[in-house]
């Protein structure tokens, strides 16, 4: 052993300690060759890190992280060639790593330059000396260091002071994945916040297409959702591709590695998707999309509590979620994760909204079934009540009004007859003029209304509409004769949609006016019968084609 | 300096390595308490950690970590004392912990031996040399080897091998301490996932307190909710605690910390609650739980999306979560982020599950009203409906059916009837007997009824309820003749509890039966008129007191 003095010694400990303390990985590494070129006296050194060992045992993967050269702070390398990768299978570097063994050699033929660095050529001569000191944490290679025209004999004394810095930088890297990892947990918990806060499905879609791609570093995402009747997977949105070509989108069962996906719900991580057979092409065919890689995983929701009477729904996978061509490396055990997790919190969100959905459209259709009802008891009155909500609603987002305020119109132009449940076949459906007292019964519809939905806290709202709808600004309205802004905007605004579908419409006794005869009944009606804001809107909106007599609503 | 030759150099620099590559804190500590212990040749020694820096720059708060004592591997003392804080503000271990300065000294009167170790007295006696070694990474001390009747005169020389470990045991405690905040944050994943597939606000508010102490390791959690109408706070759930005597806890506005967390959205952390004059401890008096430390954090809602057509909430603070008294350690400030994110989604799941309920509600109440102004529209049928719906829903609970059969059968009750709003007043208040033409008119509203909410999709499956009540078991019942299971079991249910209801109810040309009349009458219907099944049901449900005719339903 060649001899290094004491003080020689204490030097290098005190260096590798000043190393050992900084917490950025690259100058850790630069640091470290430099170090190892310096106690070695290199004209030349490279420091290489190990990819994650994968299955193969028979390859090493390393990956270029620092260089170094005599005279040169930073090489004489572009810094470019950092992060390049080599693959080694044979050659006295994969010898000594894979013997974990200190080596010494010279560089020559036949060995390919490439074997030593990625750059195609050294800037040293064959026949210089080379040395190989892996660095290994518990048995396992962390990475390399390569010195060339390094001073021969002390290898043996002095590689303990850089095999010190090993753990130092394993616990580096992984003290940086850990960093990494828990960024992206906490993306992935703002994700599922924010899709959580919708019932809006069309916007849960687009969120979790954005957010899927953005938290797996993907160049795109796209969801299919089964098609319940068929057993089709149907692409419903996907990212960075062209929509239109893709709206045809169906995967039969079972078809393809969404189909699998979707059947077995299990999920599936694909490298090379030009390789694998079981990739579903016509999606990249019709977008013009060129998958590489991807993460495809089930959609599978949580049973939902729908609280104490009404049980719970089941646990079952509505569709798939997949991102397409990892921007940087290659999708790993993390990404399915992540993605997974994603995915099983959106598809209970879809649920969430679909049962929202439901129980939003259960009101409207009863609604608007018992709507139909009341107005069939005449035929001349079919559709009165849907066409009254719709020219409401039109008048309401004329003047501007919030879709709370436009949601209780809607409602309430639907109920506004339904008092007259209250009002006796014989007079409802009288075809002749009615006598004092059938009137003062019939004038009574709007309270009966009122009260009958009076018991439906959540309607207190649109109540007006079905009480104040035959109400005049001047007063002589029924029933209560209130007067201007006494009669709430509700009551204004559906007291013109009323009017003007009534006028519009055949009645027994008369046939219904025209269009033109019907803002002139508007118009002439402003200051006495109706409100000026709310005539005014409507016959602008007459006008512009935008409200129609005799709609046919669905 | 005394001189240490170089096989020794290289001994201890190989043993460093293979201390540093050791994966767990504990016995990272050990050993390397250990290696200093025997290149220093001492009798007794100690390693402390220091705990996070705190505010105060004139204290250094200390754990013990490691003892080593000579000719024992685990000292004489029990491990007990491990985890034992020490809080220095003067003496030579803190002066040296403050000047970073390697220090020997002596042990001597009048320094408490507890300065030393915890433990009141130490196996050496005063006068005994002490060696202090400051663990130091970038300037900040890490911890403290204390070494007791060591060979002086080497310490220059070879503390650089000790403090070649700082850097690895300040790694491995960042690493540590990742891995733990990953757990957490994938825990709160768990947690979030688990109460966002929640409709149910009793089930969310259980869940959340249960999540909430696992998370923050607390003993116990409570959470408040404002009460819109007079701004109070009230304890709507809490763990561990008494909940008959915490019913009535409401808190006033901004009144104590739950109180000013829910004014000011801004989270709190109390170390000492009972220093902490804001802490509002009438609930640990009603309680007779002893807050001593605690975390509270706003229940802040997101913006929750309703859909295009209905706009979306605002974001807004309903209330506050809390957890006390930190099992091991003291909150910081993961507790409070943790502890804030599963607030803010256990928020908004609150304000979705509400505006669900809000949803449901609003389509009973409205199904609720309609049938109500259908059986008013007869003095002699008020509450039928409702009834109806009670009496069901009891049979179907005694056949056991499931939730959303039971639900079809509650509406399905409610709208029964929904068809007489086809059938004219004439006929339906008839005082006396109908003829025979005004009775095929009133057969006619099982069909109507039927054909009304035919329109609702959702509603498909309560049809039954509405078109088949009036059929009998042996074919001669309206509108179709159905016999026995060609009549669905909801209209056979119904059928029973329609029939119940109507002959214990008084007529304008009859009184009502009494219960047993009422009895007698289904049991002999068993088989021409009712379901043997569904009549049997009722009758033990009747006798058992479990439907009472006349039920005032609400």
């Amino acid at each position: 052993m060649k001899s290094v003095d004491n003080q020689s010694f204490l030097r290098f400990l005190d260096r590798a300690n000043q190393i050992s303390s900084l917490t950025d990985l690259g100058q850790l590494l630069d640091q470290t060759l430099a170090f190892a070129f310096d106690i070695f006296g290199a004209q030349f050194g490279t420091l290489y890190l190990r990819t994650l060992p994968s299955n193969q045992q028979d390859e090493f993967e390393l990956i270029l992280k620092a260089i170094k050269e005599q005279g040169s702070d930073s090489g004489t390398y572009n810094q470019d060639v950092i992060n390049q990768k080599v693959v080694l299978y044979t050659g006295p570097i994969m010898e000594a790593l894979s013997q974990h063994k200190i080596t010494e050699t010279e560089i020559q033929q036949p060995f390919p330059l490439s074997t030593y660095v990625p750059l195609g050529e050294l800037p040293v001569c064959p026949g210089t000396n080379m040395l190989i000191l892996p660095l290994a944490v518990n048995d396992e290679i962390l990475g390399s260091i390569h010195l060339y025209a390094y001073e021969p004999g002390i290898a043996e004394t002095l590689s303990p002071f850089i095999q010190r810095l090993a753990t130092e930088i394993d616990k580096l890297i992984r003290i940086n994945a850990y960093q990494h990892y828990n960024e992206r947990l906490k993306e992935l918990i703002e994700y599922i916040g924010r899709i959580g806060s919708s019932l809006d499905r069309d916007q849960i879609l687009k969120t979790i297409i954005a957010d899927a791609t953005e938290l797996l570093g993907a160049e795109a995402s796209s969801l299919f959702l089964v098609d319940e009747a068929t057993g089709d997977s149907v692409l419903k949105i996907a990212s960075n591709m062209d929509v239109l070509s893709i709206e045809e989108v169906r995967i039969p069962p079972g078809k393809g590695i969404i189909g699998a996906t979707i059947q077995t719900g299990i999920s599936t991580l694909v490298d090379d998707s030009t390789q694998d057979k079981r990739h579903y092409n016509r999606v990249d065919k019709e977008s013009g999309f060129n998958t590489r890689s991807l993460v495809a995983v089930p959609l599978k929701t949580r049973p939902i509590a729908l609280g104490e009477e009404l049980g719970s729904t089941e646990e079952r996978i509505i569709g798939a979620l997949e991102s397409l061509n990892k921007k940087e490396g290659a999708f790993d055990q993390n990404d399915i994760e992540l993605l997974k997790t994603l995915a099983n919190q959106t598809a209970t969100v879809l649920q969430i909204a679909e049962i929202y959905s439901d129980a939003n459209s259960l009101f409207m259709d009863i609604i608007k079934a018992l709507a139909a009802a009341i107005d069939a008891k005449d035929p001349y009155t079919v559709g009165h009540s849907h066409r009254v909500s719709t020219f409401a609603i039109a008048v309401a987002r004329q003047l501007g009004l919030s879709p709370d305020v436009i949601q209780h119109i809607r409602i309430g132009g639907l109920l506004h007859d339904i008092g007259k449940i209250g009002v006796p076949d014989a007079i409802l459906l009288k075809p002749g003029k009615l006598t004092q007292e059938e009137y003062s019964w019939m004038k009574k519809h709007p309270e009966v209304g009122e009260n009958i939905m009076s018991q439906v806290r959540m309607l207190h709202n649109a109540l007006p509409c079905l009480g104040e709808h035959h109400e005049k600004v001047d007063g002589t309205g029924y029933p209560r004769g209130l007067k201007g802004d006494q009669i709430s905007l509700l009551g204004r605004i559906i007291a013109v949609a009323d009017v003007f579908d009534a006028i519009t419409s055949d009645r027994p006794y008369r046939a219904g006016v025209s269009v033109e005869d019907g803002i002139t009944i508007l118009r002439e009606g402003i200051g006495t019968q109706f409100d000026e804001i709310c005539a005014k809107a409507i016959i602008e909106l007459i006008q512009n084609g935008k409200i129609i007599p005799h709609l046919n609503c669905a």
